[in-house]
């Protein structure tokens, strides 16, 4: 029998968080969780992770999956990668599996950083009469680093359920001057092929993509996740307070040339859907598939308010949208930044000079320089090809 | 005795190598280099590397070494960074001490790269009757790894003989946004106190910190060289084809102020020292102390053509300049940049956006982005502190 020593070694909270990745473009909005359970002679005898949404949670996929090889699951430990959910949701609590399954022991990585849930999960285990350990309470070193990556896994499910605002990740492109076009608009390709391949990685991880219409009638991209694996793709949202997207271009047409995939969703202001011009270009977007909202918030219906991007990213939150990618121009870019909203910058830079062009973010006139120490670290210098990402975070 | 296997350890040349950095700041215009003496037992009996020019090289500083020890060289190991020269320069050359000493064996960690002398050196060993082994002919991987050690150690003197150009390093500090100063000018301090001495590191190797008047004027710099030791501080130069650097500022005042220091270079157009008021000005500069030279190449004595950068930096090889660091505003880095001449960029980078305000470096339009593969690849990223330095070569 496992005594508290064994309880502390990580190695299966280590498999836990490999499972865990494994729901990275699948289980959105719930969070990224791993559970593996081992049988009273330290035998792992089940594993699994979070499904697509309504489907089963980490820890009864991984108490199915012992079911299937004949595994009892009675004294077992679960391992898992975040403190089990108590709570009726799509799915029925997870805590009440692992006691129906008469498991002896829990052992989770963290806590539900949910002030509100925080602790809920583990107290009812341990009012089961299991033994409880959240490693979060007293990490050594090792720890602390699988703290972190369990932390970095699901930062925009914590964001958004401790905030209410999903993690705001936004991706730019340049050369080392800072430029992200010519100044004719060329900026296609600035940074090489292994650059934009990690970015299509960090677009996978997101619950939506998010771009301006300067950059939809500049490139007509289609947003999607190319090169890696990708259950359930992230949602395509455009900017476009005035509605001018057009209904012909990739963008608009994606939702109807594959019906397994979410019509791109468009956000125009309510005074644009006001009028009648603006309803006809609305209804033209409907019928490929596209999906038009009003920029919600409190003033939305003031045709002289500005949209507000703080009011759009809550509205965010409650649609379950954990991380959102921006890949916007400079313009929308630079909204983003000045509004203080952006949480993380992939900066991904060429190593090119390219003189006069389009600046990366759009920004007014600062009258003085940031005071030291900067509001924003390196989080991570990573080389990529030819070029070089920055990752940077608040501090 | 030592067979081909023990003259193939790299140990030796790892601490040739760490002795030749001493020569850093010290031997210019001559290479750096280290060189150890090992008995024929094994043992190392002396050590040294390159002195202050006109002073003893590496080999004849080892053969004192070993000679102040009480340990005779007959017989004896020649462990050398760089191919022994062979020629009289102030100095007689090392070959012929090496011989005299009796060493038994010469292993040179790379051939001088400099095709008219290459393996002269060696060559003269080999008929005085030494055992010669050049490392570059055959290199393994933990040799290729000294090699590259060992060429960047000595690249701005290699590129003076191969090319007869100084190595060309541009150093840049700026924002993520390729910002290094505000619209109104603000530029102190963009980058924190760790860049600002892994700056000042560079600067040291230089044989010359050039700046433009440009910096000059707005920011009375003293361009020395602080946090590091240094006996021979590079020389400061200072572009200003119109000699408009002000008698009172530091740059122009340093060489009086220190009898030890040698007094600031300023390059004019040849047209402006040929007028009545250039010379006033010219005049009342080196009475600090300061060198005024005529902008040099075969149309400086025309007024109207332009000042060439290339003229400049091949006059710079025949001063024996063999690192050249540049510091200067977005104008004078630019023209550089432009001129094809910077073999190296240092990029400071602070995790910051600041929107409109000076570039980096002032680059015309460019017509189409450049064609990929760059020719600029990223030798280094390095955090420091707050900051990022990405270290650039040319492919
Ligand atoms: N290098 C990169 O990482 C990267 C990434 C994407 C795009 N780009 C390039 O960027 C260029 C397009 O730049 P852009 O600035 O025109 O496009 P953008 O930033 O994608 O879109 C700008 C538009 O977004 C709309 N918008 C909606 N809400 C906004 C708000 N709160 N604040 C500001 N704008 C808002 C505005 O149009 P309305 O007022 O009509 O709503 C605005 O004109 C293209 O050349 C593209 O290739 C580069
Ligand atoms: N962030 C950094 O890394 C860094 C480093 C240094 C300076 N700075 C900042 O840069 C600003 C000064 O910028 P700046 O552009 O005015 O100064 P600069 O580049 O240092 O000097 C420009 C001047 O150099 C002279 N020059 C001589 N030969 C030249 C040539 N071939 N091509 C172009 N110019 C030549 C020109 O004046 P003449 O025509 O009269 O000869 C020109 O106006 C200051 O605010 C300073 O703080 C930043």
């Amino acid at each position: 029998m496992p005594d508290s020593t064994d309880l502390l070694s990580l190695t299966h909270l280590h498999t836990a968080l490999d499972l865990a990745e494994r729901a990275i473009g699948l289980s959105d909005p719930n969070p990224r969780v791993g559970c593996v359970l081992t049988a009273p002679d330290g035998r792992v005898i089940g594993q699994g992770h979070t499904q697509a949404a309504g489907g089963p949670h980490a820890e009864v996929m991984a108490l199915r999956d012992a079911a299937q090889h004949g595994e009892p699951t009675a004294g077992s430990t679960a391992w898992v990668t975040l403190e089990p959910c108590s709570h009726h949701g799509r799915t029925p609590p997870c805590c009440d599996a692992l006691i129906a399954a008469g498991c002896a022991r829990g052992v989770a990585l963290m806590r539900d950083p949910n002030p509100l849930v925080a602790g809920q999960g583990l107290a009812r285990l341990r009012a089961a009469g299991l033994t409880v350990l959240a490693l979060d309470e007293a990490p050594d070193d090792e720890a602390r680093a699988l703290l972190a990556r369990a932390h970095d896994l699901n930062i925009g499910f914590f964001a958004r359920m401790t905030r209410g605002r999903p993690w705001l990740r936004l991706k730019l492109a340049s050369s080392m001057d800072g430029r992200s076009a010519l100044p004719d608009g060329q900026s296609q390709w600035i940074t090489g092929p292994e650059a934009r391949h990690d970015g299509h990685g960090w677009r996978r991880r997101a619950s939506a993509l998010v771009t301006g219409i300067g950059t939809v009638l500049a490139d007509d991209p289609t947003f999607t996740v190319r090169g890696w694996p990708c259950e359930r793709p992230p949602l395509r949202v455009v900017l476009d307070r005035h509605l001018r997207t057009p209904p012909t271009h990739r963008i608009a047409q994606i939702g109807k040339a594959d019906p397994a995939t979410p019509g791109t969703q468009v956000y125009a202001h309510a005074a644009t859907l006001a009028d009648s011009a603006g309803r006809e270009r609305q209804m033209r977007l409907e019928q490929q598939g596209v999906s038009v909202l009003a920029w919600p918030g409190t003033q939305a219906h003031d045709p002289a308010s500005a949209a507000r991007l703080d009011d759009l990213a809550e509205s965010w939150s409650e649609l379950g949208w954990n991380e959102v990618h921006i890949e916007a121009g400079s313009r929308l870019a630079g909204a983003f930044w000045q509004a203080g909203l952006i949480d993380e910058v992939l900066h991904y830079l060429a190593p090119s000079y390219l003189g006069p062009g389009q600046p990366v973010l759009n920004l007014p006139d600062l009258p003085a320089l940031p005071a030291l120490p900067l509001a924003w670290r390196v989080a991570q210098a990573l080389p990529l090809g030819q070029d070089t990402l920055l990752r940077l975070r608040r501090v």
